[in-house]
Protein backbone atom coordinates (compact mmCIF):
# COMPACT_ATOMS: atom_id res chain seq x y z
CA UNK A 1 0.00 0.00 0.00
CA UNK A 2 0.92 3.36 -1.08
CA UNK A 3 -0.21 6.42 0.85
CA UNK A 4 -0.22 9.94 1.13
CA UNK A 5 -0.66 12.80 3.31
CA UNK A 6 -2.74 15.89 1.51
CA UNK A 7 -4.20 19.58 2.44
CA UNK A 8 -6.20 21.04 0.53
CA UNK A 9 -8.18 24.37 1.19
CA UNK A 10 -6.59 23.93 5.08
CA UNK A 11 -8.48 20.33 5.11
CA UNK A 12 -6.16 17.23 5.53
CA UNK A 13 -6.70 14.28 4.30
CA UNK A 14 -4.94 11.01 3.35
CA UNK A 15 -4.82 8.64 -0.15
CA UNK A 16 -4.31 5.87 -1.42
CA UNK A 17 -2.52 5.40 -4.78
CA UNK A 18 -4.11 3.07 -6.82
CA UNK A 19 -3.86 0.13 -9.25
CA UNK A 20 -4.31 3.02 -12.28
CA UNK A 21 -2.06 5.36 -10.19
CA UNK A 22 -5.02 7.69 -9.33
CA UNK A 23 -4.57 8.81 -5.92
CA UNK A 24 -8.32 7.80 -4.11
CA UNK A 25 -8.65 10.69 -1.41
CA UNK A 26 -10.68 11.04 1.85
CA UNK A 27 -10.03 14.02 4.16
CA UNK A 28 -11.73 15.22 7.26
CA UNK A 29 -14.37 16.77 6.51
CA UNK A 30 -16.06 13.30 5.04
CA UNK A 31 -17.80 10.72 7.59
CA UNK A 32 -15.46 7.99 5.97
CA UNK A 33 -12.44 9.75 7.03
CA UNK A 34 -10.24 6.59 8.34
CA UNK A 35 -7.82 8.68 10.15
CA UNK A 36 -4.52 10.27 9.86
CA UNK A 37 -1.43 8.12 8.68
CA UNK A 38 -0.39 8.80 12.20
CA UNK A 39 -3.33 7.80 14.36
CA UNK A 40 -3.80 4.69 12.13
CA UNK A 41 0.08 3.41 12.04
CA UNK A 42 -1.10 3.41 15.69
CA UNK A 43 -3.85 1.18 15.37
CA UNK A 44 -1.86 -1.64 13.79
CA UNK A 45 -1.73 -3.14 10.41
CA UNK A 46 -5.31 -3.87 10.43
CA UNK A 47 -5.55 -0.29 10.51
CA UNK A 48 -4.18 0.35 7.36
CA UNK A 49 -6.13 -2.59 5.36
CA UNK A 50 -9.60 -0.79 6.52
CA UNK A 51 -8.26 2.07 5.77
CA UNK A 52 -7.19 0.87 2.14
CA UNK A 53 -10.90 -0.55 1.39
CA UNK A 54 -12.47 2.84 2.89
CA UNK A 55 -10.65 4.62 0.21
CA UNK A 56 -10.85 2.27 -2.78
CA UNK A 57 -14.62 2.16 -1.79
CA UNK A 58 -15.59 6.05 -0.85
CA UNK A 59 -12.51 8.16 -1.76
CA UNK A 60 -12.43 10.54 -4.57
CA UNK A 61 -9.77 10.94 -7.12
CA UNK A 62 -6.99 13.55 -6.08
CA UNK A 63 -5.79 16.20 -8.17
CA UNK A 64 -2.71 16.37 -6.97
CA UNK A 65 -1.97 19.87 -8.48
CA UNK A 66 -5.13 20.87 -6.42
CA UNK A 67 -3.09 20.05 -3.08
CA UNK A 68 -0.30 20.40 -0.75
CA UNK A 69 1.29 17.15 -0.02
CA UNK A 70 2.72 17.18 3.80
CA UNK A 71 4.76 15.05 5.53
CA UNK A 72 3.35 11.64 5.67
CA UNK A 73 3.85 10.99 9.22
CA UNK A 74 2.59 14.29 11.09
CA UNK A 75 3.53 14.39 14.13
CA UNK A 76 6.25 11.56 15.24
CA UNK A 77 7.55 11.29 18.75
CA UNK A 78 10.66 11.11 18.20
CA UNK A 79 12.85 11.75 14.04
CA UNK A 80 16.12 9.85 15.28
CA UNK A 81 18.65 10.05 12.15
CA UNK A 82 21.46 8.45 12.23
CA UNK A 83 25.04 9.75 10.99
CA UNK A 84 27.92 8.07 9.24
CA UNK A 85 25.98 5.35 8.51
CA UNK A 86 27.53 4.83 4.73
CA UNK A 87 31.25 4.02 4.47
CA UNK A 88 31.93 6.33 1.72
CA UNK A 89 30.33 8.58 3.32
CA UNK A 90 32.16 8.39 6.69
CA UNK A 91 35.39 9.26 5.28
CA UNK A 92 34.64 12.09 2.72
CA UNK A 93 32.73 13.85 5.92
CA UNK A 94 36.47 13.21 7.40
CA UNK A 95 34.97 10.79 10.15
CA UNK A 96 36.17 6.94 11.24
CA UNK A 97 33.58 4.68 10.04
CA UNK A 98 31.83 3.94 13.50
CA UNK A 99 31.05 0.60 15.53
CA UNK A 100 27.71 2.06 16.98
CA UNK A 101 25.03 3.95 15.44
CA UNK A 102 26.09 7.69 15.76
CA UNK A 103 22.43 9.34 16.13
CA UNK A 104 21.06 12.90 16.29
CA UNK A 105 17.87 14.27 16.59
CA UNK A 106 15.23 16.09 14.18
CA UNK A 107 12.58 18.40 16.08
CA UNK A 108 9.46 18.41 13.59
CA UNK A 109 9.77 21.85 13.28
CA UNK A 110 12.34 21.48 10.45
CA UNK A 111 9.83 19.00 8.46
CA UNK A 112 8.58 19.94 5.29
CA UNK A 113 6.23 17.83 3.07
CA UNK A 114 6.66 17.08 -1.18
CA UNK A 115 7.10 20.20 -3.06
CA UNK A 116 7.54 22.67 -0.48
CA UNK A 117 11.01 24.87 -0.27
CA UNK A 118 13.39 23.84 0.93
CA UNK A 119 14.81 27.26 2.84
CA UNK A 120 18.29 28.47 2.41
CA UNK A 121 18.42 30.55 5.84
CA UNK A 122 20.00 34.39 5.91
CA UNK A 123 22.64 33.10 8.14
CA UNK A 124 24.37 30.88 5.94
CA UNK A 125 24.62 29.63 2.59
CA UNK A 126 26.10 26.08 3.55
CA UNK A 127 23.15 24.06 2.50
CA UNK A 128 24.15 20.87 1.47
CA UNK A 129 21.66 17.67 0.40
CA UNK A 130 21.63 14.38 1.89
CA UNK A 131 19.27 11.51 0.47
CA UNK A 132 17.97 8.99 3.23
CA UNK A 133 15.59 6.34 3.46
CA UNK A 134 13.30 6.82 6.27
CA UNK A 135 12.10 3.20 8.06
CA UNK A 136 8.47 4.05 10.18
CA UNK A 137 7.74 2.35 13.30
CA UNK A 138 4.84 0.22 13.40
CA UNK A 139 4.90 -1.22 16.48
CA UNK A 140 6.44 -0.31 20.32
CA UNK A 141 9.47 -2.21 21.72
CA UNK A 142 12.41 -1.51 23.91
CA UNK A 143 15.48 -4.21 23.59
CA UNK A 144 13.91 -5.59 19.98
CA UNK A 145 15.61 -8.44 19.48
CA UNK A 146 17.42 -8.07 15.53
CA UNK A 147 16.12 -11.03 14.51
CA UNK A 148 12.73 -9.97 14.84
CA UNK A 149 13.07 -6.14 14.67
CA UNK A 150 11.54 -5.90 10.91
CA UNK A 151 7.83 -6.43 12.50
CA UNK A 152 8.60 -3.68 14.35
CA UNK A 153 8.65 -1.11 11.08
CA UNK A 154 4.93 -0.03 9.13
CA UNK A 155 6.81 1.08 6.14
CA UNK A 156 9.33 3.72 4.73
CA UNK A 157 9.81 6.92 2.97
CA UNK A 158 12.11 9.13 2.06
CA UNK A 159 14.22 12.01 3.35
CA UNK A 160 16.28 14.76 2.54
CA UNK A 161 18.11 15.84 5.75
CA UNK A 162 19.13 18.87 4.32
CA UNK A 163 21.77 20.58 6.57
CA UNK A 164 23.80 23.76 7.19
CA UNK A 165 27.52 22.35 7.31
CA UNK A 166 29.10 25.53 9.10
CA UNK A 167 26.30 25.42 11.94
CA UNK A 168 26.46 21.24 12.04
CA UNK A 169 30.34 21.85 12.43
CA UNK A 170 30.63 24.71 14.69
CA UNK A 171 29.79 23.22 17.96
CA UNK A 172 30.70 19.51 19.07
CA UNK A 173 26.90 18.37 18.19
CA UNK A 174 25.78 18.57 15.19
CA UNK A 175 21.78 20.10 16.01
CA UNK A 176 21.52 23.43 15.26
CA UNK A 177 23.08 22.98 11.72
CA UNK A 178 20.34 19.76 11.26
CA UNK A 179 17.44 22.09 12.64
CA UNK A 180 16.61 25.06 11.03
CA UNK A 181 12.65 25.53 9.74
CA UNK A 182 12.24 23.76 6.93
CA UNK A 183 14.85 21.70 5.63
CA UNK A 184 13.96 18.38 6.69
CA UNK A 185 12.15 17.34 3.74
CA UNK A 186 9.93 13.46 3.85
CA UNK A 187 7.66 11.98 1.51
CA UNK A 188 5.52 12.26 -0.58
CA UNK A 189 4.71 7.99 -0.40
CA UNK A 190 4.41 6.03 2.93
CA UNK A 191 5.12 2.43 1.11
CA UNK A 192 3.78 -0.28 3.72
CA UNK A 193 6.98 -2.93 3.98
CA UNK A 194 5.07 -5.62 2.53
CA UNK A 195 5.79 -3.85 -0.61
CA UNK A 196 9.73 -4.01 -0.41
CA UNK A 197 12.46 -6.17 0.25
CA UNK A 198 13.17 -7.32 4.43
CA UNK A 199 14.54 -4.33 5.39
CA UNK A 200 14.10 -2.01 2.61
CA UNK A 201 17.71 -3.50 1.36
CA UNK A 202 19.39 -3.65 -2.12
CA UNK A 203 17.53 -0.53 -3.19
CA UNK A 204 18.45 2.36 -5.15
CA UNK A 205 18.88 5.63 -3.68
CA UNK A 206 20.18 8.66 -5.36
CA UNK A 207 20.22 12.35 -5.33
CA UNK A 208 19.78 14.73 -8.02
CA UNK A 209 20.52 18.53 -7.71
CA UNK A 210 19.19 20.50 -10.70
CA UNK A 211 18.67 17.03 -13.01
CA UNK A 212 22.16 16.36 -12.19
CA UNK A 213 23.05 12.91 -9.69
CA UNK A 214 25.26 13.67 -7.07
CA UNK A 215 24.43 10.83 -5.23
CA UNK A 216 23.92 7.51 -6.27
CA UNK A 217 24.04 4.60 -3.88
CA UNK A 218 22.38 1.53 -2.79
CA UNK A 219 20.71 1.20 0.47
CA UNK A 220 22.53 -2.48 1.06
CA UNK A 221 25.61 -0.59 1.70
CA UNK A 222 24.51 1.00 4.94
CA UNK A 223 26.83 0.16 7.80
CA UNK A 224 24.27 -0.45 9.88
CA UNK A 225 20.75 -1.71 8.45
CA UNK A 226 17.18 -0.86 9.62
CA UNK A 227 16.85 -4.17 11.52
CA UNK A 228 20.03 -3.50 13.66
CA UNK A 229 19.86 0.21 14.10
CA UNK A 230 16.33 -0.86 15.32
CA UNK A 231 17.91 -3.47 17.64
CA UNK A 232 21.06 -0.81 18.66
CA UNK A 233 18.18 1.79 19.14
CA UNK A 234 15.83 0.16 21.95
CA UNK A 235 18.33 -1.06 23.61
CA UNK A 236 18.03 3.01 24.75
CA UNK A 237 14.86 4.20 24.27
CA UNK A 238 11.18 2.77 23.69
CA UNK A 239 10.54 2.77 19.69
CA UNK A 240 6.89 4.11 19.28
CA UNK A 241 4.80 3.76 16.20
CA UNK A 242 4.97 6.75 13.88
CA UNK A 243 8.49 7.58 15.15
CA UNK A 244 11.30 7.76 12.59
CA UNK A 245 14.39 6.19 11.81
CA UNK A 246 16.46 8.30 9.19
CA UNK A 247 19.23 5.98 8.47
CA UNK A 248 21.68 8.20 6.79
CA UNK A 249 23.21 9.26 3.71
CA UNK A 250 25.19 8.09 0.98
CA UNK A 251 28.72 10.10 -0.42
CA UNK A 252 28.75 12.71 -2.92
CA UNK A 253 27.43 15.37 -0.50
CA UNK A 254 28.51 19.13 -1.23
CA UNK A 255 30.40 20.06 1.34
CA UNK A 256 33.20 17.14 -0.01
CA UNK A 257 33.49 18.68 -3.50
CA UNK A 258 35.71 20.89 -4.38
CA UNK A 259 35.42 23.47 -4.87
CA UNK A 260 32.10 22.79 -2.33
CA UNK A 261 28.15 22.65 -4.04
CA UNK A 262 25.88 24.57 -1.81
CA UNK A 263 22.34 24.22 -2.74
CA UNK A 264 21.40 27.81 -3.66
CA UNK A 265 17.56 29.61 -4.04
CA UNK A 266 16.47 28.63 -7.51
CA UNK A 267 17.56 25.09 -7.42
CA UNK A 268 15.50 21.75 -7.58
CA UNK A 269 16.99 19.28 -5.22
CA UNK A 270 15.21 15.50 -6.01
CA UNK A 271 16.02 12.65 -3.66
CA UNK A 272 14.72 9.08 -5.74
CA UNK A 273 14.63 5.68 -3.68
CA UNK A 274 13.83 2.45 -6.10
CA UNK A 275 10.38 0.90 -5.50
CA UNK A 276 9.55 3.61 -2.64
CA UNK A 277 9.46 7.22 -5.09
CA UNK A 278 10.43 10.39 -5.67
CA UNK A 279 10.98 13.61 -3.25
CA UNK A 280 11.00 17.18 -4.58
CA UNK A 281 12.06 20.48 -3.42
CA UNK A 282 12.68 23.84 -4.91
CA UNK A 283 15.06 26.03 -2.99
CA UNK A 284 14.02 29.27 -1.82
CA UNK A 285 15.47 32.12 0.09
CA UNK A 286 14.41 32.12 3.85
CA UNK B 1 1.95 30.98 39.76
CA UNK B 2 3.63 27.52 40.84
CA UNK B 3 2.01 24.56 39.32
CA UNK B 4 2.56 20.66 39.83
CA UNK B 5 0.46 18.40 37.09
CA UNK B 6 -0.10 14.96 38.66
CA UNK B 7 -2.09 11.56 38.57
CA UNK B 8 -4.37 10.07 41.01
CA UNK B 9 -5.99 6.58 39.94
CA UNK B 10 -4.89 6.80 36.56
CA UNK B 11 -6.57 10.93 36.31
CA UNK B 12 -4.35 13.70 35.50
CA UNK B 13 -4.98 17.15 37.10
CA UNK B 14 -3.00 20.35 37.86
CA UNK B 15 -2.52 22.12 41.31
CA UNK B 16 -1.37 25.29 42.06
CA UNK B 17 0.53 26.08 45.40
CA UNK B 18 -1.36 28.53 47.72
CA UNK B 19 -0.45 30.95 49.89
CA UNK B 20 -0.30 28.57 53.24
CA UNK B 21 1.38 25.58 51.01
CA UNK B 22 -1.47 23.41 50.66
CA UNK B 23 -1.86 22.70 47.14
CA UNK B 24 -5.22 23.25 45.11
CA UNK B 25 -5.93 20.50 42.54
CA UNK B 26 -8.77 20.13 39.41
CA UNK B 27 -8.68 16.52 37.67
CA UNK B 28 -9.80 16.02 34.14
CA UNK B 29 -12.81 14.47 35.45
CA UNK B 30 -14.09 18.18 37.19
CA UNK B 31 -16.12 20.44 34.81
CA UNK B 32 -14.22 23.17 36.12
CA UNK B 33 -10.53 21.39 35.03
CA UNK B 34 -8.86 24.27 33.57
CA UNK B 35 -6.26 22.53 31.09
CA UNK B 36 -2.92 20.49 31.15
CA UNK B 37 -0.10 23.01 31.82
CA UNK B 38 1.09 22.53 28.34
CA UNK B 39 -2.65 23.36 26.56
CA UNK B 40 -2.65 26.51 29.33
CA UNK B 41 0.91 27.73 28.39
CA UNK B 42 -0.26 27.42 24.55
CA UNK B 43 -3.10 29.97 25.33
CA UNK B 44 -0.97 32.69 27.06
CA UNK B 45 -0.65 34.01 29.97
CA UNK B 46 -4.22 35.07 30.57
CA UNK B 47 -5.17 30.94 30.74
CA UNK B 48 -2.47 30.49 33.37
CA UNK B 49 -4.16 33.30 35.91
CA UNK B 50 -7.61 31.96 35.15
CA UNK B 51 -6.16 28.77 35.97
CA UNK B 52 -4.99 30.03 38.84
CA UNK B 53 -8.30 31.38 40.26
CA UNK B 54 -10.45 28.30 39.40
CA UNK B 55 -8.12 26.42 41.02
CA UNK B 56 -8.11 28.66 43.92
CA UNK B 57 -11.74 28.67 44.26
CA UNK B 58 -12.69 25.12 43.06
CA UNK B 59 -9.63 23.07 43.45
CA UNK B 60 -9.52 20.50 46.46
CA UNK B 61 -6.79 19.96 48.76
CA UNK B 62 -4.63 17.73 47.32
CA UNK B 63 -2.61 14.76 49.21
CA UNK B 64 0.81 14.69 47.56
CA UNK B 65 1.16 11.15 49.32
CA UNK B 66 -1.85 10.08 47.42
CA UNK B 67 -0.93 10.87 43.77
CA UNK B 68 2.35 10.49 41.21
CA UNK B 69 3.97 13.92 40.09
CA UNK B 70 4.00 14.15 36.30
CA UNK B 71 6.38 16.05 34.28
CA UNK B 72 4.94 19.42 34.27
CA UNK B 73 4.82 19.79 30.41
CA UNK B 74 3.34 16.82 29.10
CA UNK B 75 4.09 16.48 25.54
CA UNK B 76 6.89 19.10 24.57
CA UNK B 77 7.41 19.67 20.54
CA UNK B 78 11.08 20.25 21.43
CA UNK B 79 13.63 19.32 24.35
CA UNK B 80 16.63 20.73 23.69
CA UNK B 81 19.19 20.28 25.80
CA UNK B 82 22.53 22.78 25.88
CA UNK B 83 25.49 21.18 26.91
CA UNK B 84 29.02 22.62 28.16
CA UNK B 85 27.37 26.06 29.09
CA UNK B 86 29.61 26.48 32.59
CA UNK B 87 33.15 26.90 32.42
CA UNK B 88 34.45 24.40 35.13
CA UNK B 89 31.89 21.49 33.48
CA UNK B 90 33.38 22.33 29.92
CA UNK B 91 36.95 21.73 31.88
CA UNK B 92 36.59 18.50 33.76
CA UNK B 93 34.80 17.12 30.73
CA UNK B 94 37.07 17.88 28.57
CA UNK B 95 35.77 20.21 26.24
CA UNK B 96 36.93 23.61 25.14
CA UNK B 97 34.54 26.44 26.77
CA UNK B 98 32.40 26.91 23.71
CA UNK B 99 31.89 30.30 21.77
CA UNK B 100 28.32 29.24 20.87
CA UNK B 101 25.67 26.80 21.99
CA UNK B 102 26.49 23.14 21.75
CA UNK B 103 22.78 21.39 21.66
CA UNK B 104 21.80 18.02 21.74
CA UNK B 105 17.90 16.90 22.67
CA UNK B 106 16.14 14.29 24.35
CA UNK B 107 13.18 12.91 23.43
CA UNK B 108 10.00 12.80 25.64
CA UNK B 109 10.69 9.00 26.11
CA UNK B 110 13.23 9.32 28.42
CA UNK B 111 11.21 12.04 30.85
CA UNK B 112 9.98 11.20 34.26
CA UNK B 113 8.52 12.82 37.22
CA UNK B 114 9.99 14.12 40.47
CA UNK B 115 9.52 10.85 43.02
CA UNK B 116 9.81 8.43 39.95
CA UNK B 117 13.05 6.15 39.65
CA UNK B 118 15.58 6.99 37.67
CA UNK B 119 16.92 4.10 35.68
CA UNK B 120 19.94 2.84 35.41
CA UNK B 121 20.11 -0.05 32.91
CA UNK B 122 21.50 -3.14 32.12
CA UNK B 123 23.89 -2.22 29.34
CA UNK B 124 26.09 0.32 31.50
CA UNK B 125 26.93 1.19 35.01
CA UNK B 126 28.64 4.17 33.93
CA UNK B 127 25.32 6.63 35.03
CA UNK B 128 25.67 10.35 35.98
CA UNK B 129 23.75 13.34 37.20
CA UNK B 130 23.07 16.66 35.65
CA UNK B 131 21.67 19.09 37.75
CA UNK B 132 20.00 21.87 35.39
CA UNK B 133 17.42 24.81 34.82
CA UNK B 134 15.10 24.43 31.95
CA UNK B 135 13.10 27.17 30.54
CA UNK B 136 9.89 26.81 29.35
CA UNK B 137 8.78 28.87 26.16
CA UNK B 138 6.01 30.24 26.62
CA UNK B 139 5.56 32.27 23.11
CA UNK B 140 6.42 31.51 19.74
CA UNK B 141 9.06 33.26 17.76
CA UNK B 142 11.77 33.00 15.05
CA UNK B 143 14.83 34.91 15.28
CA UNK B 144 14.06 36.19 18.60
CA UNK B 145 16.35 39.49 19.98
CA UNK B 146 17.94 38.79 22.79
CA UNK B 147 16.48 41.77 24.24
CA UNK B 148 12.88 40.92 23.90
CA UNK B 149 14.07 36.89 24.36
CA UNK B 150 12.26 36.70 27.86
CA UNK B 151 9.25 37.75 26.96
CA UNK B 152 9.18 34.52 25.56
CA UNK B 153 9.64 32.38 28.57
CA UNK B 154 6.53 31.22 30.45
CA UNK B 155 8.45 30.07 33.59
CA UNK B 156 11.13 27.96 34.72
CA UNK B 157 11.66 23.96 35.97
CA UNK B 158 14.30 21.88 37.33
CA UNK B 159 16.00 18.81 35.37
CA UNK B 160 18.02 15.73 36.29
CA UNK B 161 19.84 15.20 32.60
CA UNK B 162 20.53 11.94 33.50
CA UNK B 163 22.95 10.31 31.24
CA UNK B 164 24.78 6.95 30.54
CA UNK B 165 28.59 8.09 29.86
CA UNK B 166 29.99 5.61 28.04
CA UNK B 167 26.45 5.77 25.68
CA UNK B 168 27.39 9.16 25.39
CA UNK B 169 31.11 8.91 24.54
CA UNK B 170 30.29 5.94 22.00
CA UNK B 171 30.12 7.93 18.91
CA UNK B 172 30.87 11.58 17.75
CA UNK B 173 26.64 12.27 19.13
CA UNK B 174 25.65 12.05 22.27
CA UNK B 175 22.43 11.22 21.71
CA UNK B 176 21.73 7.53 23.02
CA UNK B 177 23.71 8.31 26.23
CA UNK B 178 21.19 11.18 27.07
CA UNK B 179 18.34 8.86 25.70
CA UNK B 180 17.74 5.66 27.94
CA UNK B 181 14.07 5.30 29.19
CA UNK B 182 13.33 7.46 32.32
CA UNK B 183 16.45 9.01 32.88
CA UNK B 184 15.45 12.56 32.27
CA UNK B 185 13.45 13.49 35.40
CA UNK B 186 11.49 17.08 35.28
CA UNK B 187 9.77 19.17 37.80
CA UNK B 188 8.00 19.10 39.70
CA UNK B 189 7.04 22.66 39.78
CA UNK B 190 6.58 24.93 36.80
CA UNK B 191 7.44 28.46 38.12
CA UNK B 192 5.74 30.82 36.48
CA UNK B 193 9.13 33.59 34.92
CA UNK B 194 7.16 36.68 37.25
CA UNK B 195 8.07 34.63 40.21
CA UNK B 196 11.97 34.92 39.74
CA UNK B 197 14.37 37.13 38.82
CA UNK B 198 14.59 38.00 34.98
CA UNK B 199 15.91 35.68 32.76
CA UNK B 200 16.09 33.27 36.35
CA UNK B 201 19.81 34.48 37.12
CA UNK B 202 21.35 34.59 40.38
CA UNK B 203 19.76 31.39 41.73
CA UNK B 204 21.64 28.50 43.46
CA UNK B 205 21.94 25.32 41.90
CA UNK B 206 22.69 22.19 43.72
CA UNK B 207 22.73 18.54 42.92
CA UNK B 208 22.65 16.26 46.05
CA UNK B 209 23.70 12.07 45.49
CA UNK B 210 22.41 10.34 49.13
CA UNK B 211 22.43 13.84 50.95
CA UNK B 212 26.16 15.14 49.75
CA UNK B 213 26.26 18.01 47.77
CA UNK B 214 28.22 17.18 44.62
CA UNK B 215 27.55 19.93 42.37
CA UNK B 216 26.79 23.58 43.77
CA UNK B 217 26.76 26.44 41.47
CA UNK B 218 24.86 29.60 40.65
CA UNK B 219 22.76 30.20 37.43
CA UNK B 220 25.09 33.35 36.77
CA UNK B 221 27.97 31.16 36.34
CA UNK B 222 26.08 29.90 32.64
CA UNK B 223 27.85 30.79 29.78
CA UNK B 224 24.86 31.65 27.09
CA UNK B 225 21.91 32.63 30.13
CA UNK B 226 18.55 32.66 29.02
CA UNK B 227 17.73 35.39 26.81
CA UNK B 228 21.37 34.80 24.89
CA UNK B 229 20.08 30.89 24.25
CA UNK B 230 16.96 32.15 22.85
CA UNK B 231 18.53 34.30 20.43
CA UNK B 232 20.55 32.09 19.01
CA UNK B 233 18.46 28.56 18.86
CA UNK B 234 15.50 30.65 17.93
CA UNK B 235 18.28 31.40 14.58
CA UNK B 236 17.52 28.15 13.12
CA UNK B 237 14.39 26.98 14.56
CA UNK B 238 10.87 28.36 15.49
CA UNK B 239 10.01 28.47 19.36
CA UNK B 240 6.91 26.64 20.22
CA UNK B 241 4.90 27.13 23.78
CA UNK B 242 5.60 24.37 25.66
CA UNK B 243 9.39 23.75 24.32
CA UNK B 244 11.85 23.02 27.20
CA UNK B 245 15.57 24.56 26.84
CA UNK B 246 17.12 22.48 29.14
CA UNK B 247 20.09 25.09 30.14
CA UNK B 248 23.44 22.64 30.67
CA UNK B 249 24.87 21.20 34.25
CA UNK B 250 27.49 22.92 36.46
CA UNK B 251 30.73 21.00 37.41
CA UNK B 252 31.11 18.11 39.71
CA UNK B 253 29.38 15.12 37.68
CA UNK B 254 30.62 11.78 38.61
CA UNK B 255 32.73 11.15 35.63
CA UNK B 256 35.23 13.69 36.45
CA UNK B 257 35.83 12.56 39.58
CA UNK B 258 38.36 10.15 40.61
CA UNK B 259 37.49 7.50 41.18
CA UNK B 260 34.28 7.95 39.04
CA UNK B 261 31.33 8.27 40.77
CA UNK B 262 28.21 6.64 39.66
CA UNK B 263 24.29 6.40 40.49
CA UNK B 264 23.36 3.11 42.02
CA UNK B 265 20.15 1.17 42.26
CA UNK B 266 19.36 2.42 46.10
CA UNK B 267 20.89 6.51 45.59
CA UNK B 268 18.62 8.85 45.86
CA UNK B 269 19.30 12.25 43.88
CA UNK B 270 18.03 15.53 44.55
CA UNK B 271 18.57 18.90 42.40
CA UNK B 272 17.99 21.99 43.73
CA UNK B 273 17.28 25.08 42.68
CA UNK B 274 16.59 28.38 45.04
CA UNK B 275 12.95 29.33 44.40
CA UNK B 276 12.32 26.98 42.38
CA UNK B 277 12.04 23.69 44.41
CA UNK B 278 13.63 20.32 44.84
CA UNK B 279 13.64 17.70 42.28
CA UNK B 280 14.16 14.34 44.27
CA UNK B 281 14.33 10.94 42.36
CA UNK B 282 15.64 7.27 43.61
CA UNK B 283 18.17 5.39 41.53
CA UNK B 284 16.69 1.85 40.60
CA UNK B 285 17.40 -0.79 38.48
CA UNK B 286 15.55 -1.12 35.22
Amino acid sequence: MRFISFARDNVSGIAIKSKNDVYLALDQTNPKFPGDLTSLIKSGGEALTAARRSLETHGFPLDLTDCILLPPIAEPEKIICVGLNYVDHSHEAGFEVPDYPTLFARFRSSLIGHGAPIRRPNESEQLDYEGELVAVVGREGRRIPKGSALAHVAGYTVFNDATLRDYQFRTPQWTMGKNFDETGAIGPQFVTADELPPGAVGLRIQTRLNDVVVQNANTSQMVFDVATLIALISDAMTLRPGDLIVTGTPSGIGMARKPPLWMKPGDVCEVEIEQIGVLRNPIEKD
